[in-house]
């Protein structure tokens, strides 16, 4: 009778409170950054948006509507977004700057404790091109994490070229390449030593697959990436990386920035810059983002880089902390109503958080005081408090 | 490409930052007044939140999970929360005061310009069964409406009991008196005296039932209803109206406040006290509420009362109201970047909304330029601005 569908989920006040502070501080900082808020339908067509997400098939949750047209729940934000501003918003053909934060779906095969629905808060900047835009989103990562309270964090840099071009420069077909890459987006380096050793390849191409794994740390892993690729593609994902360290820098924010051009997307429409937002604790990412070419998808010709924090993740990261929740309860017997009414009205303007309570609508007095920090008694003909 | 479901829809910046307002002053009020916001899953089982939902079974988004199990896309807020509460927060026998503010799904046969998802912000008093709390609701509703900036509006209040108690004396069965209820939930007053007028009736009771239609209007219709009702039952819901009034006069919110008997519900599961509000420019109620028994059908004795407000329909009241969006633009090139960005960060601390933008990442810069309320150029080696 209570049940809910597989990785669905309550969220009650205390949690829902949290939420509501991360969530509030966060958007207020997108806000301020110039960023626009937009909404989308939680129902989209699959023809459109559900097959031009990057979401595997499996995980999409699907409907039929009264034509029979298959609809899907959105299992992200960044594909709706495409759709609106490729429709609506780049005639100009001017930079867009678009925030979100709203409730994704995506099925679960079994309950492994993963959530089928969970919010996303993220950005998306539209029709801008330069490294500067690329920095700002970081940056503006980096700003919502500590406005949400995080104080240790860590967002590892990378770059969607380079390890693309590394691998197809050594084993000469996208193919191979991208059965290499899989282990990456796995984060499982042992089966990557292990599947280059096996590969048919000189010590020295072998010696640079490896050493590629060891290009993750401080701004120096740049200059060594440059001493393992060869190819100019992969050397303009090197030239893009120096020049966002400077724009980092210049934000001052690199305290908290690495850098790792072992990250690799799931989401296949990544085409440059891209990054991973972690807190010690966390086992996941608790945000990431990057720059893609989605839009094409939707006709238009734009190139956009963005984020997406998961509050889930971010409150787990965030660990338990305090909300100042203290309640006051009025109770009040009819003779005494009115001065029941006018004292909360009082204290309500004075942004005092005040329950009213019929003294003859509770059924067990004590327990129900408990709840609160302070109460008042305007019982009878006199005063009780 | 660009194709959305049947009565999907997405909210551009400027609607959102409507919707935004509007919700917050709302959320804040029902926050003070010491309701505790929670938040249910996008999709039920049908078995559970589908079946007990009022809405009718073809307004309803249904899907087939893995194991085969009929889903919904909940199509209210009243039902998830009666199945929380029932499942998690009635244990102690305690008046529970609740929250939401959330998007509900009715699917539409056809494009009437209905929208198939839409905001509903509201809340709901669990165990408590005194007028006081009815009351409570009501003059919180009106709380919340005037924050959200509405000056002019009315709140009908009537009883589910009293056309029902009347009816049934006067036709015999619940099926005639369910007959004519029909006319009044459709508002269709001409077809109720036309189907009156065709019935086999004293003409006693012909008039009654015609009286019965003027039941509308101040205070001294609670009186008029007294004249017509002759069973107990309705009497009970006279008495219950009565102490209303004095409750809601000790709110001092009674000019917002008139008595309309010929309110119904299509919800059947509305048990007492029942209201609209209305705003003199819409045709639809912009929210609606009273006190209902659906938490039994989660295996609970519990009465409750609450109330939902229609983001959209309050908007639509509301009319054009303007948003003070200044948005300030720093436009840089490399060379001054970092004291563009310095500049900006005091400007964000200051609270104002500060977009900064790289010189090189714009095509057209007029175009761009009229977004922004101001701008500050720092470009070159020297000052532009």
């Amino acid at each position: 009778m209570f049940e809910k569908p597989l990785g669905m989920r309550d969220t009650l006040p205390e949690l829902y409170e949290k939420k509501h502070r991360v969530r509030t501080a966060m958007a207020d900082t997108m806000f301020l950054w110039g960023y626009q808020f937009i909404e989308t339908p939680a129902l989209e067509y699959y023809e459109t948006v559900g097959a031009a997400s990057a979401i595997v098939d499996q995980q999409l949750f699907k409907l039929l509507d009264k034509e029979g047209h298959t609809l899907v729940l959105r299992p992200d934000m960044t594909t709706p977004i495409a759709r609106v501003a490729a429709s609506k918003l780049l005639d100009e053909d001017l930079p867009v700057r678009l925030a979100y934060s709203a409730n994704v779906f995506r099925a679960q095969q079994r309950e492994g404790g993963r959530p089928a629905e969970f919010e996303q808060i993220g950005i998306e900047c539209l029709n801008e091109e330069s490294i500067s835009c690329d920095g700002e989103v970081i940056a503006l990562l980096i700003s919502t994490l500590k406005q949400a309270g995080l104080a240790e964090f860590q967002v590892s840099i990378g770059h969607a070229g380079f390890a693309q071009e590394l691998f197809v420069q050594i084993l000469g077909t996208n193919c191979r390449a991208n059965e290499l890459r899989k282990f990456l987006y796995e984060k499982n380096y042992v089966g990557y030593r292990e599947h280059v050793n096996s590969l048919h390849l000189s010590s020295i191409d072998k010696q640079r697959l490896q050493q590629f794994l060891q290009l993750r740390g401080g701004e120096e892993v740049i200059g060594k990436a440059l001493d393992i690729i060869e190819n100019d593609k992969g050397k303009q994902a090197i030239i893009e990386l120096k020049e966002l360290r400077d724009v980092v820098k210049d934000y001052g924010v690199e305290e908290f920035v690495k850098f790792d051009f072992t990250i690799v997307s799931h989401m296949s429409y990544y085409s440059g810059i891209l990054f991973e937002a972690y807190a010690g604790n966390v086992g996941f990412p608790i945000g990431n983002g990057g720059r893609y070419s989605l839009i094409e998808k939707f006709g238009k010709k734009a190139s956009a880089t963005g984020f997406a924090v998961r509050i889930d993740m971010l409150l787990e990261a965030l660990g338990d902390f305090q909300l100042d929740n203290k309640t006051h309860c009025i109770f009040f017997s009819q003779e005494r109503r009115k001065e029941a009414f006018r004292l909360a009205d009082e204290m309500h303007e004075q942004g005092k958080k005040v329950v009213l309570q019929d003294i003859t609508g509770v059924k067990n007095l004590d327990a129900f005081t408990k709840r609160f920090a302070e109460t008042t008694y305007l019982i009878g003909g006199h005063v009780d408090e």
